[in-house]
């Protein structure tokens, strides 16, 4: 019989200062691993400190969150830098956590990137590239989280890089299996999150608000403290995916 | 016959963005250590990059010169931070060059703190406690660079870490042995520079502007960019060195 | 029979990009004056905008709240500024604030210091002049909002300047009548605060925590949205205040 | 007998803390109006206010220069800003200068756009319109600095706003009429800027690089401060303009 696993993911540390921001607090007790903010976009030392030390405390993996340099836009908004940029803005924020992670004497195990940072590097091929090779040359070690359908995702695989899929079961998807941004998100209801979840896990599909299916691969499930009833859908995802038999493990 | 060397070291990489300052591509031919700016009071993720690409190429010892945050000031604004706040800011720093080393290949050998955090870190307890934490933390092997009266000297020595006495044959010391601030520093005779150096070196004295005499130790001789004859000042610096038969090394 | 009024007045617009902070949809069914935030220390130009915008819906007075550069710190970390730099930083947060009264068709009526520039500019003479200086510069009939005990309300009004005194009833004042900081603030009682409201507008005293009285003068008195239950404080604030027949004014 | 008269300009004001930028000493003794940097992509409150006094002195037209908020990318990195975030940007830009030319009693003259700032403005639409909208709201008598041919010049014209075109003797134009970006520019010869900057305002006819004619309106010459020679083509542009009977005059 088929053994199926996946690890549990969200973004994390995204506070600033006395500006606070996201559930982190709850978040801990249910994810398996978190990116972590690292100064660009969001966080600050103080605060990568905290979530670093927070989840060593709650077991849960390490990884960085690395975004454009745009405290204002949250790393929303698109900055035309240079491949080069790109490639610094990384190489630096990846060092800048595994700092933390150093001193907490826990390890860095992956990578994933934010905002408007993640469909310029998935998708475009001279930040793609940047990207790829600030990994290979800071660490070919970390693993890359990627959308199985993204360009980053092919080439990282044929380069020999580690790449982890994700979906993002508690996103609606459009009948063109884009993730949909929606400026007001509707609330989720935690049976239907989990019954995607499930299915991408176990059948490789995920719905479509349209009702369509798309092929989708997943080793990593990604979830969204923004979402007002977070805590619901990660107890509701949790008692399901165990139930149906699949493990929840961290990287 | 007693064996003497020392390590010539100056601040650079401290340009940001479109704003250039220093002479780093000058200094590179002649110092054999440079502490790199990281992103707080100057310096930014490419000057990092193309900093310690020029020091691998010139094979000057890489290290890192974490300050306040606050570029505007150029770290030389005392801000009240926490030492919490203080340890996390080194800590991060750290990381964030150390990850352009490892892209490199390179080894980050020192730390040596810039602008006001330098008082702060050396002669007061709960900053220089904070900072000593903050390198046993993150790598104990890191080189502190501190003046050998220093409290943090001392302490840190005490605690084991490895410490490299400084001191600063291109500033003037006043009678009371402490290196006084000009804002319009009147320029430096290089044959001058070149007698305090090997006193310092051979006789651990330093000559302060009134003709006293101090007792200082130094591993290492800092020099500063701007100094608007430092090539002349270096050049002159080196020569005598050499001619006294002092070696001239790295970290 | 004596006439007493008094205005109601808060700080407010200290939101950032996606991060909020403070409850200013509340704030301004209750309050006659707002301090928004200039950008320094809190705000950004379109939390500006909208603030000036929502203030004079609600036919609130707007004031400058001006203070230290520092983001992180939201302005609570003293920076050892240059009284230069103190006058050009509240200049220009001056302009930027009236800039969008301009826009909105009101006029910016008065201007109270934030955080730690508050008491480096209400009690320390180098920076009381430099601020007073700003305001006589950019905008003589700016009233000045400080306490009444203070070098700044002295030093102003003995210059010609237009002032008016705060005194903060949701706060407590310790035996020396100074405002106490704590850190984890045990909430107030609304019908003590509005007993200490209405015992300063027209006994001129306030009672510090010990029992105390001290004499205290208030046109203004100041409130904290960082209250959990300031909502219910202000109802019951301004319900004490009409039936002990003080007039609510605005600037 | 028809008189002929302009405008000599230069952007002004890019030094920003420590870090210099530009050769403002010697641009003021010889252009006739000056745009300062308003603290987003360069500047900074203290530079500001001496740039204002020192136009002032020099009896030079103060006007804004306001830039998207990058100081690493010096505004010349697109970013994806709203219309309306570009609407209060410039707003608060504004407003910043506009205080330091109140203490210093001048009167702000115009406004310039900066870097990518230039063309978002100058030919799109949507930021076009919101510029318009952010002048006509501030302040509908400040003058707009704008190409000829730009949509901003024709939109800002037909609105009722003031327009002064402005033409670029001292930057090379391709066959099709644009300005050609240089990386590294080859320097300009002072007589063949000269030309030029007679025949834009004799002749309304600009020389492309490839001997082309463009026709060109200009009431103002923008010079560039980062030419290593401005000061001897300012010299002999002034001079050739004299010769010509050409008025040089503030705005």
């Amino acid at each position: 019989m088929k053994k199926y696993s996946v690890i549990i993911n969200a973004d994390m540390g995204e506070s600033f200062g006395q500006y606070k921001m996201g559930q982190d607090e709850e978040l801990f007790k249910y994810v398996t691993s978190g990116n972590m903010a690292c100064g660009f976009h969001a966080g600050d030392p103080t605060v990568m400190k905290n979530s670093v030390a927070s989840a060593k405390e709650h077991n849960v993996s390490v990884g960085a969150h690395p975004g454009l340099p745009d405290l204002f836009g949250f790393g929303r908004r698109r900055i035309d830098v240079t491949a080069e940029e790109l490639y610094n803005d990384v190489v630096y924020q990846l060092g800048a956590l595994e700092a933390f992670t150093k001193v907490e004497k826990v390890t860095m195990t992956h990578v994933c990137v934010h905002g408007v940072m993640d469909p310029m590097v998935s998708n475009e091929e001279i930040y793609c590239d940047a990207f790829l090779k600030a990994i290979k040359d800071y660490n070919k070690d970390l693993v890359i989280v990627a959308e199985s359908k993204s360009l980053l995702y092919e080439r990282g695989k044929s380069e020999g890089l580690k790449l982890a899929a994700v979906a993002y079961p508690d996103l609606r998807y459009d009948d063109d299996g884009n993730i949909m941004i929606e400026r007001d998100k509707k609330p989720m209801d935690p049976q239907e999150v989990a019954r995607q979840a499930i299915s991408i896990v176990k059948e490789n599909k995920l719905l479509t608000v349209g009702g369509k299916e798309f092929e989708v691969k997943a080793d990593v499930l990604g979830f969204h403290g923004d979402q007002d009833n977070i805590v619901e859908i990660l107890t509701t995802v949790r008692k399901a995916l165990v139930e149906a038999g699949i493990e929840i493990r961290s990287f």
